[in-house]
């Protein structure tokens, strides 16, 4: 019988549906293909570099470039002005400030993430890291995010190797809705919410899909859609910008087991990857009683979310998912499928 | 330059990405095809009816049915049993107990909604609400939500026309917080939130696509995604249910002039129908200078949206969607296309 679910993260229910259970070849939906003529001329291939704007940053081996950020030629955001909040009758307007930012990840025209090395996985995420690190700087912003659209049905728009950075002049409700639930946890036990989960993973021992030293990947508990991956830092930290390079090589690892085991599990799939972390500034309200810092209540990590099928009705009406995959089911497809 | 905005009702912010604005054309991506075999032999025409399961109810004309509600073959939600809430260790579960029901639309297996008539769409919001009155006998239900898939973008999985009537043990989040918005612009300023941006978007004039009598249908002011369409009953009135059959003719009207100018607009675009109307029973803490009644703060609508582009990392992340598409000109361009 299926049942619903409650992310204490989240704060969502999901009704994890196992009745109408399915196997991933279930999900092997015909991929709609990128316009011809984008792939043509490349902008992020090496040669190209001048078509793809002004580089803001990169990382570099013997003066070849292994990564290159750029701004986004579509910027939903403008780095340039100062922030204005103006009212409309009713209504309530920003101007969008803030950052939108491409990370070239590899001159590699034609790789699929399945095929990543723990290479260029460990140079892209040095790279947000020091994007990151540059971005926070700027008071303006109030929540700094990498992500990366991978595939046309995950909203990606081109076939080169991307990720992207957005720095946001507003913190988001999903983030809100995280940092308020991981407060109110701590604010009662004096534990992070996140350490609470991975023991309690790991003493279950039925969402795990693979571990290392420094870092677990797992299907959440109320995944709302089937194969959803979270990657969480063993070590308790809030923020991903302190992440040490021995812990880089270790999310580079995983990261590289992930992608791999998606590639097998579901063909090569088109997904979503976000990493999570502590806004630059919390602006918190003092009041009696009140003391828990940031760095002790949040805990960084990544969301991976395969895109296998549209949103239906139902999810946007009440933006609570029917799941037809339980998550142990997906680990346990997810961990047959490694080398 | 692009803006975010804020949705009075929904509580999220959009970014209407204007400098990136597209015409419809940009958006006609190949559409997914049907599986053969599911069409082949259709359970929901005219001489199958035993296929569709147990019939709850119909519309019938001269003997021959109009509209058939029968059990969903494969429901998230159960029908038998006694809510029952867990926990396990850090997590909660609730068994789905709820209602999972399909409303066939029409006997005619081929006709797109953009041929929609009058006559069929009276039947359908009819339909909806004589089960929408016998589902709220039912204490164990918290929400009860009409919607409609169609296209497999969409997350419709079979091709004759259908609706879906699904009824929640709890309250999704999505209603909460629109329940909580009303509650609070009428506790500040005793009006009804709906009614003052109906009044607003009358003034403005700029996002309305159409209006007769009783209803208006426009592109909200935030919408979060391109061509997002709202229709509202002019008459304050919390509770679909409550709609009277002169008003259903006008419902009628205006979502065929709705579906019409889709399907002109954006040739045939896989879109989501919702209707949201006010939960069965709402519990509301008694307290001090509290008391609004929903009847006074709530105002049903239905919220159509297409579903023209996958959900990308940002999307997914934030909660905070990059819409390239002003309302105002996905309402001009709605405009239109009428008759």
């Amino acid at each position: 019988m299926s049942e619903l679910r409650y992310d204490p993260v989240k704060q969502i229910w999901s009704v994890i549906a196992t009745d109408r259970s399915r196997k991933p070849d279930d999900f092997l939906v015909k991929r709609l293909e990128f316009r011809k003529d984008e792939i043509s001329v490349c902008p992020f291939c090496r040669g190209n570099e001048e078509k793809a704007g002004n580089e803001i940053f990169s990382l570099k081996k013997d003066s070849e470039w292994l990564t290159r950020v750029v701004p986004n030629r579509y910027p939903a955001f403008r780095i340039e002005g100062d922030l204005k909040r103006t009212g409309h009758g009713i209504y309530d307007a920003v101007n969008a400030v803030g950052a939108h930012e491409v990370v070239i990840e590899t001159p590699k025209h034609n790789i699929n993430p399945g095929s990543y090395t723990e290479q260029i996985l460990f140079n892209l995420f040095v790279t947000f890291k020091e994007r990151m690190l540059d971005l926070k700087k700027d008071t303006r912003f109030r929540y700094i995010m990498p992500f990366k659209n991978y595939g046309l049905l995950a909203g990606a728009a081109i076939e080169h190797p991307h990720s992207q950075i957005i720095a946001l002049p507003v913190t988001p409700n999903v983030v809100k809705t995280k940092l308020s639930a991981a407060l109110k946890h701590f604010q009662t036990k004096e534990r992070c919410l996140f350490c609470d989960i991975l023991d309690q993973e790991k003493n279950e021992n039925k969402r795990i899909i693979y571990e290392n030293q420094d870092f677990v990947a797992l299907c959440p508990y109320a995944s709302a859609l089937p194969f959803e991956i979270n990657i969480f830092p063993k070590r308790h930290n809030h923020c991903f910008a302190e992440t040490d390079e021995g812990e880089m090589s270790g999310l580079a690892d995983i990261t590289r087991e992930v992608f791999s085991r998606l590639y097998n599990c579901l063909e090569d799939p088109p997904f979503n990857m976000v990493v999570h972390t502590s806004p630059p500034v919390v602006k918190r309200p003092s009041q009696p009683g009140y003391w828990a810092s940031i760095k002790e209540d949040f805990h960084w990590h990544i969301e991976i979310t395969p895109r296998l099928s549209g949103v239906a009705g139902f999810e946007s009406g009440t933006g609570f998912y029917i799941n037809p995959v339980a998550p142990e089911s997906a680990a346990q497809y997810l961990r047959g499928t490694g080398k």
